[in-house]
This record gives structure tokens, C-alpha cells and sequence, in this order.
């Protein structure tokens, strides 16, 4: 890799894609990668120090996440917790009896493309899928999901916070529509909530939200890539996705990455320690450079919500008529590091589904810009960012005008 | 993990569970995991170095298995990468319109645990699964496996060396087979290969070997646990198992896991650049080992092949009557780390189903032993576990008699 170019100084604005490791998460799990390189499902010390890691790994997180150790899945990805979780519970449902045309999943348009992509798969073996609209600022009211449930409802499932937007869901609020729902019809409706964006900013315990299941990504919350979580509160209602040995119960198998997993508890743990302060000073930052848009950037319409009901770290704009592809091109030779969506949205597609959900306006969702800050990212950051990207857009408006 | 004991000097014997990361491998790696952190997905220059990354393993595995870098498919395991082969081919073949109930999968009953739990999932959907009966020593030969195939067969999938007796089958020559029974009845056979257990000691270039596709496991070749490799030669003729983002062409979605998919390459590329010699020297080692059996251990059965058709690390013997998996324990106190079986197989089964079925001895199916060496075993270390052994067998007698 000696022939790559350094990187000069950057403004590193896309923590939403991808955090940097933590340095003490790098060095728990370093002894798991140089050194303590056992199978945990060998019986001698090797694999006995490997299981123990992935123990108390588990319990680290389940500590974090308020649970019990049992509820605490590992898997390659917080695309497969999700996978995992929906799949799962429906197939669990299918094999206990219950046809797929019977099976309705409650959702929204809005959600990670690792719950979006999952609905053709499901509506092509006969479930029916229902999106709940969401406001203008993607927020799921409990009207909207109230009139959404039917008794035929066998999920429903949605983002915490919105990947791109950064909108905030009321989980706990909309978990009691739900099982007030769920009293009324006699029925039982699993919640499973997309969580990959909320440990650094949020609180993350599952009993408080009122959920299910929640999917997890170490890799999103300065621990390693290839590693997600899935909590989950009664693993006898899922089936597996995949087969082989009977590791993480059954659910997961694979020989456990003992060296992420250990780096995804670190992870994790550190993310909720802190959450409060975190996100109250980059919602500082993030606050002051949103009050400076509009003089910087006339024409800038704000995508997502204001306040509590926006991640701290999140600002989504839009610059209708501007090549915004290139404006994040442009940014990053000017040494800033931005998107248009999230990253597993794919760079080809060029309009936000999540903002052209919400407004209907497609110049809009086809002109995002996202900044996601980090814990240490300085005002003085984000004001280089927008003025960057303010000095592309009068030189764009010069050109085709 | 301050708590956890030292490890005194040991002789870890489970090399086809586990291998220490090599070195070279984590050199490669440490800079994806301590600065380089960027998303493969994003356009700036954080993810556009991610992507190079992946892309430039994605050439290195591909050169090493001399095949078109479009063949390699990174997943989370080898388990991962046996379960998106067989059920993605499947799919593709269903979707495409055929049912199940006319699909015929021929395997044997000696295959790891992620193929092996994969035939009752078929099978609920209609797939026929047919056993290839093999010989005593883990082989497949030519004649039976003419025999199994039918014109329903859509895929024959096998381990090209058993994880648990070493034996290599004859990969090419089988190949051979199958293309002989398409071409005469005009069919189409996907050959999926397991190959997790050979890139150390074998050739591992698709062309070759003749097959469709083939299962690799960073995780077994001295480079990272969590990280699969799938190789494979007609990727339109897969449909995913999970689903989200485009990653890996729509085939496994998830941020890619950098820093494991670099140590990946590096690893494979190793292993494959010195197997010939390496597997010389340690067979070698191991040859030496076996002929003192029968001194040290009067009772022993060898189980697997002699010669060409064992894999150069493995030493796996039956001591019937003999508690091994308190054997094991034993070793293990006394410094050496070995294995009953596959640790994919669990610890709470006692027997062999490999050796079952190899011999449908069930004392020797229930008194296993397995000892992996790798490339820096000596042979006194060998030895010494052997000699203990010996030991152990020696006070178990002297106890029961």
C-alpha cells in the first residue's frame, strides 16, 4: 500500500459511514489478534482465554445495553443484526405455523437499505409491507403508526435515528402505541429497532425503548468494521439465517471474531458512557454552524428535525439545482470529507429516497449534502466545510448564469 | 482481562481450528485499523483509500487463486461463504424457475457442520440431499460418485480436505466426473468446493481444481477470524443470502470490513505462495510422529488416508475405550492444546460423525483424537504430546483394570 498518496490534514465529516477506532478499543483487541489466537469452541486454554474474552464481552454489552448476557447476538454486520432480526422472527413465525400472506411488517420509507431491501424479498413469499408516513422531518407520529397496525401485524420495525437525516425517532413513545395495539387485538408484535447510528449520542437501553430487538455496528461507534450486535429478548422467537456450528446459540454460526468482538464491547461501552455529554457538545457545535446557513448558503433548505429530535452530530442540507455529487467531490480536494447519502446507498444512485419521502420534492432529495460530526470536530471544522461549500456554489451559480 | 492467566510455554496442536495470525498479516492490517478508516462506500478520499484497499485484496486473493478479481466475494466466515454458495445457487436456480422438489444436492456425510446443517433446510423445502457413500479413509471415489449423480442433480458439494481426518479428496479428477454426467445428459452441476481447511498445504487455483466456486477462511490460514472468502466463477448464478447495501456487487451487503479483508489477501497469498515446501517439511514432522504410534500407543487406529491423500498438518487417531474428550483436558494441562473433532462440531457431542461414518465404528467414532501441527511444529513437541498421551492412556488402564 506504499504507492497510496498521505492524507494531508482533513476534515474528517462523515462519522455517520464510518467512525475511526478508538484507541483503547484498538488495544483490547489487539492481544486477539498478536497473540491469544484461540477457536473459543476449543476445549483447552486457547480456546477457553478466546471464550472468555467473547464472554465477557457479552457482558460488557448486555451491561451497556441494560440486558442480560443471553440477549446478546454477534454477527458480521449491523446490516446482518438486522437481516437476522426481521428474517428471523418472521421465519420463526412461518415455521410455528403461520403463512407468510398472513404477515404484515409496519415500516417506513425512510429506513437503511439493509431493511428496505429486505421488503422485496418478503413481499415476493407474501408478506404484506406497510410504510407509515413520516413528516416532512421523517418523524413517525404515533397517529400515523397507530393507523398503520392491523391485526395482521406481525412487526414493526424502523431506525432510532435516521442514517441520513438524522432524524430522532420517539421509541419509546411509539413502542407503547404498540403494545397498547397489541392489548387491544390480542396479538403479539415484535419491535425491532435499527440502532446502528444512536450508541455515541442516545441512550441505548432496549428495556428502556420499549423494543424487541435492536441492531447494533461496532464499526459506527468507534469500534472495528465487521462486527455488528443484535439484542435481542427472546432468542426462542428467531430462527438463523445461515448454518453450521452451533455458535452465539444456534443463531450466528462461524468461529467467533474474537478480536472484533472484544473491540465492539469496548466500543460500545465507551459510546453509552459518554453519551450525554458527547452529544450535548457536538450539538453545541453542530447547532452554531446550522445558525450560519442561512447567511452562507441562501438557498440551503434544512433536511430532518430541529432540536431533540435530531441526532447531534447530524446537519442534512439540501442546495436544490446544485450538482451536489460534486460538490462532495469538490469538498474533498479542498480537504473535506463529506456525503450526499448514506454510504450503503450506493454512490450511483443519485436522489435521496429518505428526503424525497419526506418532501416529495425531487430537486431536493436530489441535492443533499450530509456533514457527520465527530466528538472532537471544532466549530472552526464545520464553518471551513460550509464556507467550502458556499464558494462552490456561487462559482457553480457564476458558471450557469 | 488482567485477571486471566498467563499462558506458560505451549504446544498448540489445533492448527485446523485456529491459526495464530501471521505476522505480516497484521502489519498489513494495523494501518486500517489505527488511521485508515474510511467507508468503502464514500467518495471522498477516506473511503476512496478504503476502496482501493479492498479492491487491490480483492486482486491479490484473485491472482493467488488465479481467477478474474470479479470471482472474489468477501463474507464474514468460511461458514458465511459455504452458506452463500449453496443456498445462493439454489435461490438463483428457483428464482430462474425451478422448484426445489426437483433439485438434487449430492454431498457426502462427512462435510463440515456449515454444509451439513444446511441439508434439513433444503430438504423442508422439497431438495433431495444424496450421500456419496466414502471409503473408509474419508475418500470420494470416482465409481460412487458417478453412481449418485442423477439428471436432478444441481450441485455437488464436497470439502476438498476434512477438517477433522485430513483427508484430500481428489478434487480435479471428481471434477472431472461431474463434467463427464453434464455433458452426457445434458445438465448443469455447480461444483462447490469447501476449501477452508487447504490453502497451507494444497493448490488452490479454481481453474485447476475444476470447480464452480470455493469456500475460503482467513481465519484458518493465518490471517483473521471473521473474514470468508468466496471464489466463484458465474457470480449471475448466485442470489444473496442477506440483503442491503450493493457491497460485494449486491451478492453480501455491509460495510466492508477493511482492515480483516486486507489481512485476508495477505494471508492467502502466504499461505499459497510457500505451500509445497511447507507442506513437505511438515509432513514430514508428521510422518515421523505417526510411525511411533504403534510403540507409544498400541491401541491407536488411524483414522483418514496415508500418503498424498492426507493433508500435511493432520494426525487423527481413534483410541477406543478411552475417554478422549478427558484426554483432551489432560493435554491440555499438560501444555499441549488439541482437539477432539471439528471445533465447529461443539463440544457436547461426543462422537465423530465423520468417523462414524467412514467405519460405523462407534468406539472409534467415540474416542478421537486430533492433532493439527503448523508450519514451526517440531517434531519433539509432537512427540512429547504423544508421549503424553501415552501417559494418560497408560493410568486410564491402570485405573479401570
Amino acid at each position: 500500500m506504499s504507492s497510496l498518496p498521505e492524507i494531508p490534514t482533513r476534515i474528517y465529516l462523515d462519522h455517520a459511514a464510518a467512525t475511526p477506532l478508538e484507541p483503547a478499543v484498538f488495544l483490547a483487541m489487539e492481544p486477539y489478534l498478536r497473540t491469544q489466537y484461540g477457536n473459543a469452541g476449543g476445549v483447552h486454554s486457547e480456546g477457553r482465554l478466546a471464550k472468555q474474552a467473547v464472554t465477557a464481552a457479552r457482558q460488557k454489552i448486555a451491561r451497556t445495553l441494560g440486558v442480560r448476557a443471553e440477549e446478546i447476538v454477534f454477527t458480521g454486520s449491523g446490516t446482518e443484526s438486522n437481516n437476522l432480526a426481521i428474517l428471523g422472527h418472521l421465519a420463526a413465525l412461518h415455521e410455528a405455523g403461520r403463512t407468510y400472506e398472513t404477515m404484515e411488517v409496519v415500516t417506513t420509507a425512510i429506513e437503511h437499505p439493509s431493511l428496505l431491501a429486505l421488503w422485496p424479498v418478503l413481499a415476493a413469499q407474501g408478506v404484506r409491507i406497510t410504510y407509515v408516513p413520516v413528516t416532512e422531518e421523517g418523524l413517525i407520529t404515533r397517529e400515523q403508526l397507530a393507523a398503520a397496525l392491523s391485526p395482521a401485524t406481525v412487526m414493526v420495525t424502523f431506525a432510532y435515528v435516521n442514517s441520513e437525516i438524522g432524524t430522532v425517532q420517539p421509541v419509546s413513545r411509539l413502542a407503547r402505541v404498540v403494545r397498547a395495539y397489541e392489548e387491544k387485538v390480542a396479538s403479539s408484535i415484535w419491535i425491532h429497532l435499527d440502532a446502528a447510528q444512536a450508541p455515541l449520542w442516545l441512550p441505548c437501553e432496549r428495556l428502556r425503548l420499549g423494543v424487541d430487538s435492536m441492531a447494533l455496528d461496532a464499526g459506527k461507534c468507534g469500534g472495528p468494521k465487521g462486527v455488528g450486535v443484535l439484542c435481542v429478548h427472546e432468542r426462542a422467537k428467531l430462527r438463523p439465517i445461515t448454518y453450521g456450528g452451533g455458535q452465539e446459540g444456534g443463531l450466528r454460526p462461524g468461529t467467533e471474531n474474537v478480536a472484533g468482538i472484544v473491540g465492539a464491547a469496548e466500543a460500545l461501552a465507551l459510546a453509552q458512557a459518554g453519551y450525554e455529554s458527547r452529544a450535548q457538545a457536538v450539538a453545541a457545535v453542530r447547532d452554531a454552524a446550522l445558525a450560519r446557513i442561512p447567511a452562507l448558503l441562501g438557498e440551503a433548505v434544512i433536511n430532518g428535525s430541529q432540536g431533540e429530535a435530531r441526532v447531534a452530530n447530524n446537519i442534512n442540507i439540501s442546495l436544490p439545482g446544485l450538482d451536489t455529487e460534486y460538490a462532495v467531490v469538490w469538498l474533498d480536494t479542498h480537504g473535506v470529507a463529506a456525503s450526499t447519502k448514506s454510504a450503503c446507498a450506493g454512490a450511483g444512485s443519485s436522489r435521496s429516497q429518505v428526503v424525497y419521502t419526506c418532501t416529495a420534492d425531487d430537486a431536493r432529495a436530489r441535492s443533499t449534502i450530509r456533514l457527520t460530526l465527530g466528538a472532537t470536530t471544532t466549530l472552526s471544522e464545520v464553518t471551513y466545510a460550509l464556507d467550502t461549500l458556499a464558494a462552490f456554489s456561487a462559482k457553480m451559480h457564476e458558471l450557469t448564469n
